[in-house]
Order: structure tokens, then C-alpha cells, then sequence
């Protein structure tokens, strides 16, 4: 086993409310060879201000996991919890109609995040406890993880959602498969990428504000599809700065 | 997937001793599938007598899975609770030295528990809160259960113990594997002949009373990765009891 390899796999909470879920969280992936855990906007139960000491109550669950907790980064928002990650992992409980060909299984993505890891950080997103992760938020994402259950009682607990998954990986990483042949491309180079194609299909009419939130996902859903590197994003937004140069100075002007 | 397969898979729980911690295990019980639950002697705190209702702190933490603790039932004996059983697996967080083949991971035995679901009821063991199962208890078990974590945390709890199991039988069923061939022997079967075994190496002088413990463990291991049909273990018990006939009755007296 490569434990470096679990060194870069990051767990991020988003805006957590109950600490004990938090300090859950920290021992579960304890047990499975995990340490690198973000809070993003943590509620105030959990922490009063993103430097304040996380509450003790977090602390009284994490047996033997504490010093995951004194160790947890904090930020304001998800985007500047994974920008320097090359795959981002969002998690949800529920169906997600906008997502339909995203939707994996722990077991099934495995590999992929274990590829991903021998190439740089790799972020594995989870929710709120009441609501989960938003639309937005999941827009960050590469691939949206589903933990499948029996219909009668779908619903898993934050710790038992980091469980499940941090088992799947710590099995994993026992044999992990070859790392790909291409650095992918970071977070914040992806989305310097999307906010470009965003301006851009505004300003050429190919879509319009209204509708602007179903286009940009579908465009988003085809280049995380196509796990750019950085010089396919360079490119690829060299080609739309010459598309813009083109349409207000080109020859037919 | 065949839902009969996850309905043939009991939980026991030996002298569980926190209410909240049964509760959590119906939960994470219901969440994949599995329905059946037997407590073997529990403590005081989770139950005061065998028939008297299960403390109301056990229902805090079965959301959605009552029914499984309604339905729960009791006894005082382990081999009470995995009699009727074809296959009866324990459980252990240690390594055991005296078990050093018996021991595999879910992912490796899911099969294996699945093939036995084809053919009548398995029985999954998991022991106390504070320090497991007996030696004992474990020699009624053909495989001895150990969900491989880091060494930094080795320790789960018991609802996390069986989330895990669970979930790994969950995901197997959805791809079966064949069953057996054979009808493997029920545990009051292999029991008896255990019985039958352990009184005639003593008759015949092949251990001592000292050494006893040890020598039934070896051949319980041996008769154990047999898998015995309910003919084999009639034939050996016929077999024992010719020998000892003919010890006592033989041609050379």
C-alpha cells in the first residue's frame, strides 16, 4: 500500500451543524488512514467564527482523532476548500435529476479517485446534515458520489457517509491502479475556464440569463467529462479570447 | 438482486450493553437491506429481562427501524441464537493467534456469506462493546470476521462494525453468487458432532483434559473449512460410534 496515496484524498464538510458529527467524522477517517479534513462555513454550533476553538463536543467523539481536528483548515467558501484539488468529489443522498450520468457508487469511483490522488489532491465534498449540498455547489464537482442503500431507509448520518466511503478507499488503496498518464487540470484553473465560457455564451446569444443556470451545467457535465490538464485549459481559453477578439475586430468588420 | 438473500442474514448481538448503540445497529441494519436481529444476553442496561421491553434509548437511535427491534428476538445462549444457522460467522477487532486461517476481511467472505444465504440462514456474531467475543463463542463460528483499518484506529464501534458488513453484503447481493452445491449442516448438527468428537479424543486418550481445549479448536478448524452436509456429519458420528463399540466390544477382547 501507498500511504501517500490517502495523504492527498481531503474530506470537505460543508457548513456542519452538530460537532459531534464533526469529531464522528475525524475518527472515521482516522480509522482509515485519513487525516486531511476542511470545515467550509461551519456552523456557529460547531465554531463561532471560522478561528474560534471548534466546540469540545466535537472533541468527545474524536477518539484518537483529535489532532485531525487541530489540524482542520476553515474557509468561508467550498470553492477555496478545493481550488488547488485536480478531481473534486461531491456527495448527495438523494436522486438528483440534473446529474443523471454523474451519479457513482462509492465502489465504482474508487479507482478513479485513487488515480486522481497519485496526480495531486483530491476533495471528497459532503453536506449539511438537514439539506446536503447545493446545485451550486455540486456545479463543482467532477462527479457526484452516491452511497446505494435499501429503499426502506436511505438515509445515512454524516460519520456513517465519511465512513463508507473512506472504508471503500482505504480497501482500495491496497492495490491501487495505475496513476493516468496526464496531470489534470486544478480546480481554480477549471473554473477560470467556466467563468470565460460563461461570459462568453452570454455574449454571443447562445443562451440567455434565464436560462443561463441549465446551460452552464450541461457545459460544465461535458468538460469535467473530458478531465482537462492545464494546457487543454489554456487552450481551451485562448480559443475563446480569439472567438471575442474575432467577433468585434475581424475581417468582417 | 434477490431481496430473499439479505432476509436469510441474522445479526446477533452478544451482551450488547448500550441501548443507543442496538438502536444504531437496527439503523444501520435497515439501511442495507437486513431485518433479522438477535440479542444473546443482554446487559441489564439494554434489556432488564429477557421478555421485558428494550430500553426506550435503543428506539432513540432506530430511525425508520423499529420493527427490527420489535422484532428482535432473545435468548441466553449463543448456540440458541445460531442453531437453525448454516453458517455462522464471528467477529474480532484483535488478531487472534489462535485463529490465524479463520480470519478474513467482508470483502473477501461476502461471497461466501451469500452462497451459505442460498442455502438457509447466516448468523453474522458480533460481541461485546468492551472486549468482543470468547474464545468460546468464536469456536461456534467457520469464519472469524475482521474489518481491516489503520493502525493508527483500529477501534469501530459496534454499529459502525455492522454498517460496514452490512453494506458489503448489500452491494454482493446485487450480484449473487451461485450457491452451493451441497446443503451445508446446520450448527446443532455440527455441534453434536463436535460433542460426540470432544468426548471420544478424551476416551481414547488422544488429548487430556489439560490439552482439551486446544485439540477441539484444531478439529473444529479442520471439520469446520469441510463444510459438512447433514449426511457427512451423520456418517462421522456413525463412524465415531462404531469406534467406540469396537473399542469396547471389538474382536481382540
Amino acid at each position: 500500500m501507498n500511504p501517500s496515496l490517502l495523504d492527498s484524498i481531503r474530506v470537505v464538510l460543508v457548513s456542519p451543524q452538530e460537532p459531534m458529527n464533526v469529531g464522528a467524522v475525524a475518527r472515521a477517517m482516522r480509522n482509515f488512514g485519513l487525516g486531511d479534513l476542511w470545515l467550509v462555513a461551519p456552523e456557529p454550533t460547531v465554531a463561532e467564527t471560522l478561528e474560534a476553538p471548534l466546540n469540545a463536543k466535537a472533541y468527545h467523539l474524536a477518539v484518537r482523532a483529535e489532532v485531525i481536528l487541530d489540524q482542520a483548515r476553515r474557509s468561508k467558501t467550498l470553492l477555496e476548500a478545493v481550488q488547488d484539488c485536480v478531481l473534486v468529489v461531491g456527495t448527495t443522498v438523494r436522486s438528483r435529476d440534473v446529474y443523471p450520468g454523474s451519479l457513482v457508487s462509492p465502489r465504482t469511483l474508487t479507482p478513479q479517485v485513487l488515480k486522481a490522488a497519485q496526480r495531486g489532491k483530491v476533495a471528497l465534498v459532503f453536506g449539511r446534515e438537514t439539506f446536503g449540498l447545493t446545485n451550486d455547489e455540486l456545479d463543482l464537482a467532477q462527479y457526484i458520489l452516491r452511497i446505494p442503500t435499501a429503499p426502506e431507509q436511505t438515509n445515512l448520518n454524516l460519520a456513517q457517509a465519511v465512513l463508507l466511503v473512506a472504508y471503500e478507499l482505504f480497501i482500495g488503496a491496497e492495490n491501487p491502479p495505475e496513476p493516468p498518464a496526464d496531470q489534470p487540470a486544478t480546480r481554480d484553473a477549471l473554473e477560470a475556464l467556466f467563468d470565460d465560457l460563461e461570459r462568453y455564451v452570454l455574449e454571443i446569444g447562445f443562451t440567455d440569463p434565464r436560462r443561463l443556470p441549465y446551460t452552464r451545467r450541461r457545459l460544465r457535465r461535458i468538460l469535467h467529462k473530458a478531465t482537462l490538464t492545464d494546457p487543454e485549459v489554456k487552450m481551451l481559453r485562448g480559443f475563446l479570447h480569439q472567438s471575442r477578439w474575432y467577433a468585434k475586430h475581424g475581417k468582417n468588420k
